[in-house]
């Protein structure tokens, strides 16, 4: 029999837990179905997305910007440091001219959690919102691609094994993934060092040393060592975090047949993940830069569709 | 009767002061007719528009961009700051280069006033140039804008009482707007602080204090405080320039019935205009970035309209 | 009889040495058809081609970017200030993540030497590399875009006289020039500061005072000088440079009836050419960057044609 999904229909993307299992897996049947070549049909001839990104970003901003261009909207870019940022202009001040001047809908990338709070309940503010990360806070759409990457995977969250490991306090998508993993079925464990565990995470699974549960995982979720968020004192050697806590080669061996090595990326190699796995068999972190993509496009058309 | 206007033409568009009347208004109906969904019909297959912003901006760039994606123009953007400007190459050679690559129309937004001067003497350059704000000098789109959003108001300019209150002497689209709506007949009241002023703006209006004025104005155009181009020992407190020069809550209660208040924006919200007040019934600030996207694809339409 | 060339194939463009003359020949001709309004049968709906520029420039970028629009490729762009280079992502990674979101090719500008080898032996990345110049290295499409404008010129490259003059030993695109040139049958002059002139050039051609050899050149191709390439101690005055190597306008007087003068911009103006011949009847200057255009549409054709 097969799933049927009803096409997802969105005001704003702010967080991943505000979606319904349906709406998620809707997202994930969509983004599938683009990748197998299905179009968008949208109701008006042209559409406008503005790439607001406050942060430094490739994958996510470069990945948004193709996802609109293979959908055939216009982008118009932003650069913060030419803006009127420069003159003080707010935030809100920025989005309230892009919705001015006709913009349909602004993906935004900023430091301040919940910076879209304000936006939202604006009247006069038209956009619609995708939260491309605030701070440490939410990272909808790389959990989407994430689940994306596991579902196709896999083919159902149920029962699967996966663990989520290193920096996890720090990591925005990792608050998320464990949730709708949880959700959608999944054993969720957790590893890496105790300092960037917090006990608040054990309602949605269980913290292990690595050693102990690399043999039962279906999913290996290595974050991101996010230097730029650490205090140096707290920092470790980068061969010390890769000893203690990361993917080695001598690790990746105990794996079980048909596992998978996940990472949002940029990885630092022979930090997180041994460099030769990288791009090595048991990995899906290109997948999932190319799964990005269109996840991204079921995004898009859920917010854009029905914007008069 | 309908009022008839021809299609205007034009090779640049660097002053608003060399338009005619006729080619005010001509623009100021055009922007009225694409913003109705009148569409553009071009003459060529592909045309190429570069935006050259020296200068912070946020509202003219991306409007200027939204205008000209909406004609179905290709965009080049260019930021001076990753470009050979680095090496010390000149605009000259800048504007020559985009001229010689087939650029059919150059927006510049730059600090010296008159910088266009050499570009269209040039027999080499090709281009035709939009003038984005020169310095202290010119902004003829933000004044074309600005006439469109009145003239859509109350359909004519005769006998309207206008005021331009704040930072005279330092705003580009002051000088603009006093000359043009007194040739179009309004009558220009000025207010602000007196350092500000400068007694060769009296030949076009007069000046008042705010509150000898505020209750017969059907327009109140609030200048931006450009912190970025003042000294700091000439400022003012915020308070205190809201106080004594800016649009209170308690001022804008004696506003005419059917008054409006515009500004170029961004707004200092709480200094040139009560934070309340920026998106109120009475304000029209969300609507001239609106008009300015439509104004300039006119602007846009009559500058390569002709071009082989 | 006319001269036919058959549709060139790329998988890269790195060097132009490593190019055939055929493959040179065909370049040129497709150039010389897309600027007689020649236009591409893509084999794919929609192309998308990257512009990561790790070094300042215009002209280069600006040009292909142009070349990638009358193509109807989807344009890429990237900022390196802005991206997660910042985060100390490498140029590999980089490229990885524009292959795996579905850049077809990318265009680099980087200060590296031969940056590429690691890409192109990368089984995970499908993307196509086209050199925008590496380093000291390479700048092939500076050396097609010459070719181009001297055989549209001269109609051929046997027995013409060219000099080269100026920084040669820091020049990516001199280097190319002379073995080019050589190949295709000119004879080749060089001249300039001697200490950046080295032995190993004068396989390809002879070396000599700018003086002697003016009066006998078809093509003069003057170099930059590259002031932030070079220790201060051994550069010359402005003034020095000019009377000693430069074209000065008692220099230019004494050149044959057709000559030409070319320049890879931007120009140091009464540097290595006096300013007033910069636009002059003999230059090319302009001609060569308008060719530009064309000649990177005959590139991006011959790499992005059999892509799946």
């Amino acid at each position: 029999m097969i799933e049927r999904y009803e096409r997802v229909s969105l005001k704003h993307l702010l967080t991943v837990e505000a979606l319904s299992d349906q709406e998620v897996m809707g997202l994930i049947h969509r983004g599938q179905a683009f990748k197998h070549g299905s179009i968008w049909l949208p109701e008006k001839k042209q559409y406008f997305v503005a790439n607001l990104f406050f942060e430094n970003s490739t994958r996510t901003h470069k990945s948004f910007e193709i996802a609109e261009k293979k959908l055939g909207i216009d982008v118009v870019d932003f650069a913060a440091d030419t803006s009127s940022v420069q003159k003080g202009e707010t935030l809100y001040d920025t989005v309230l001219t892009m919705s001015a001047i006709g913009v349909d809908c602004v993906v935004i990338r900023h430091g301040d959690e919940n910076y879209y709070d304000q936006l939202i309940q604006s009247p006069s503010i038209q956009s619609s919102v995708i939260n491309g990360g605030d701070g440490s806070g939410q990272h909808p759409t790389q959990c989407l691609l994430d689940l994306m990457t596991i579902y196709e995977e896999f083919g159902s969250f149920k029962g699967l094994n996966v663990a989520i490991i290193g920096d996890i306090t720090h990591s925005r998508v990792a608050k998320s993934n464990m949730q709708m993993l949880n959700r959608l079925g999944a054993n969720v464990y957790f590893s890496g060092p105790r300092q960037w565990y917090d006990e608040i995470f054990d309602v949605y699974g269980t913290y292990l040393p690595i050693d102990e549960l690399i043999s039962e995982m279906d999913v290996l979720m290595m974050l991101r060592v996010q230097h730029e968020r650490h205090d140096p004192d707290e920092s470790f050697s980068k061969q010390e975090y890769h000893h203690k806590f990361g993917l080695t080669v001598e690790r990746a061996k105990q794996m079980k047949k048909g596992a998978i090595i996940m990472h949002p990326a940029p990885v630092n190699r022979d930090v997180e993940i041994a460099d030769s796995l990288v791009e090595g068999l048991q990995s899906r972190i290109v997948k999932q830069m190319t799964n990005g993509v269109y996840v991204r496009m079921a995004i898009l058309e859920a917010v854009l569709q029905g914007k008069a």
